[in-house]
C-alpha cells in the first residue's frame, strides 16, 4: 500500500497559494489500493479509538471543512465505519438558532467539544464563522479580522488541556463539483443531499476560494494544523485523511490506564 | 440463522418474574451462527441507519440497562460496529452532578434524547432513578412510587412526538457476573474496567434484581415495551438485541424525502 506522507499536505506556509494546491493526485495504483488502505486504516482506528476510550484522559478533534459534495459525510463513514459509536461523534453545524447567536460564535461550538477519551468530528465547524459569514458579509471585515486570532486563542486552550485537533480542508475543484451535483439530480438515493441553496455558493466559487486560502494561512498553527485533502477522488481523500488520524492516534499511543490496586486484593 | 422472535422477549405480564426469565438460551446452533447473526444484522441496521439519517423525521432511542458486566458496551458495539456515526451517538450516565441534581431527574436526559434522523443509545439511563437510588435509599419509597409512572408519560411524551423507544434489560446471573469480574482482574486489557465500588452492588444482588423486577412490572408499555434479554453468552445477547433493533427499523421502514422540487428544473 502506498504510504501517506502528512507533510505533503499540511500547511506551514503563511503564503499559502490554495490554487497550487492539487484537488487530484495519483497517489495509489488503482481505486483497490486505495480502497483497502481506507480498510486497513478503519480498522486500525477502531483500536486505538478504544484504548482512548479506556485510557478516559486525553481527547481528540477533527474538523472537516469543505466547499458542498467535498465529501464530509464520506470522510467521518472512511474513518469511523468500523468504530462503535461509545466514544466517538459527530455536530453538524448548520446557521445558528436565535439562541446560539445571542451569545459569541465560539459559544455553541465550545459546548460540543470532546471530553475526555472522546473524539469528535466537526461536520462544518467554526472556520463557517469565517468563510460562508465572510463571503456572504453577515458580519464586518473588521470583525472577521479580529476572529483568526481568536480561533487560534480557542484552539490553543483546547490542546494545553489535552485536546488533539486535526483540521482538513476537503480541497475539490469547480469541475467536479459540478458533477457530485448533477449526480445527486440524476440518482434517487442521492437527491435528498441536493440543495437549490448550494448553488448560491457555487457562484460565489472564486470568493470562497479566497476565504479558505486566508484562512489556511491565518489559523494553521503548529498547535492545530491545516492539512489540505486533494478530494476530487473520494477514495484517494478518504486514504489520506484515515492515514493522517490514524498515525496521529498512533502517535498519541493511549493506553489502558493504572487502576490504582493489587487485582490480588480482590476476591470475588 | 437461527429466527429472533421478539415476542419471546418482550415484558407484556404485570406480573413478570424475573427470576423465571431465562439468563441463558441455546438459540444457535454454535458460536459461529450467533456470530453470522450479529455481522449480518450490523449491515443492514447501517443501512437502515443511513436512510433515517437522510430521512430526518424520526429517531430512535435505545436503553440498555444491566448489573456491571451484563455488556452495554458490548451491545452498543453488536449493533453500530458496521454504521458510522454520522446520526448514531451513546449517552453515558453516571452519579448525577451538582447542577444536574438541581434539576428533576430527567432533565438531563431530556437533554440528550435523539433528534431528527438521530439514534441515541442510553448506556445506563433515567431507570438508575428507580433501581440504584431504589436500592440505595437515596429518595423515599414514595418518591420512587412517583417515578414509575413519571417515566411512562415522559416516553409517551418522546413517542408521540416521533422517537421509537427500544428498552432492553441485559439479564445475566449472578454466577456470570462473578465470572466476568474475575475476568476483569485477570486480563491486563480488561482490567480498566474493574471498580472496586461494583462489588458493593453485587453484594445487594437481590435487592438490585428486586427493584428491576419492579420496573419491568410497571414501565412495560406498549408505547416503549421492555425486553429482557438472556446475557450470559455474549454472542446470543448481541444476536438477540441486533435482531430486534434491525426488525424494529425494518418497521418504521425509513425513505429518502422527497426533495420538494423536479431535478430537472436545474441546470448545472
Amino acid at each position: 500500500m502506498a504510504n501517506v506522507n502528512a507533510n505533503d499536505f499540511i500547511v506551514t506556509d503563511k503564503n499559502i497559494r490554495l490554487s497550487e494546491r492539487p484537488t487530484r493526485i495519483d497517489l495509489f495504483d488503482d481505486k483497490d489500493d486505495a480502497k483497502d488502505t481506507i480498510k486497513d486504516n478503519a480498522k486500525e482506528i477502531a483500536d486505538l479509538a478504544h484504548k482512548l476510550y479506556a485510557e478516559a484522559g486525553r481527547s481528540v478533534l477533527i474538523v472537516l471543512q469543505g466547499m458542498d459534495t467535498s465529501g464530509k459525510d464520506g470522510t467521518t463513514e472512511a474513518l469511523f465505519h468500523r468504530t462503535p459509536p461509545l466514544n466517538v461523534n459527530v455536530a453538524s453545524f448548520k446557521a445558528p438558532t436565535k439562541k446560539e447567536i445571542a451569545h459569541d460564535y465560539l459559544w455553541r461550538v465550545h459546548n460540543v467539544c470532546p471530553g475526555a477519551g472522546q473524539i469528535t468530528v466537526f461536520n462544518r465547524s467554526h472556520y463557517e464563522d469565517v468563510l460562508v459569514v465572510k463571503v456572504k458579509n453577515f458580519v464586518s471585515a473588521a470583525t472577521i479580522e479580529q476572529r483568526y486570532d481568536q480561533i487560534n486563542d480557542f484552539e490553543r486552550l483546547l490542546v494545553e488541556n489535552g485536546t488533539t485537533i486535526l483540521k482538513f480542508m476537503l480541497n475539490i475543484s469547480h469541475e467536479t463539483q459540478g458533477e457530485r451535483l448533477r449526480e445527486r439530480l440524476v440518482e434517487s438515493h442521492k437527491l435528498w443531499k441536493f440543495n437549490p441553496g448550494d448553488l448560491e455558493d457555487r457562484a460565489l466559487w472564486p470568493e470562497f476560494m479566497d476565504a479558505y486560502q486566508t484562512m489556511l494561512r491565518r489559523t494553521s498553527t503548529h498547535h492545530a494544523p491545516w492539512y489540505v485533502i486533494p478530494s476530487d477522488c473520494r477514495k484517494t481523500r478518504g486514504a489520506i485523511v484515515s492515514s493522517i488520524v490514524r498515525e496521529s492516534l498512533e502517535k498519541m499511543d493511549p493506553q489502558y490506564p493504572d487502576p490504582g490496586f493489587k487485582p490480588e486484593d480482590f476476591e470475588i
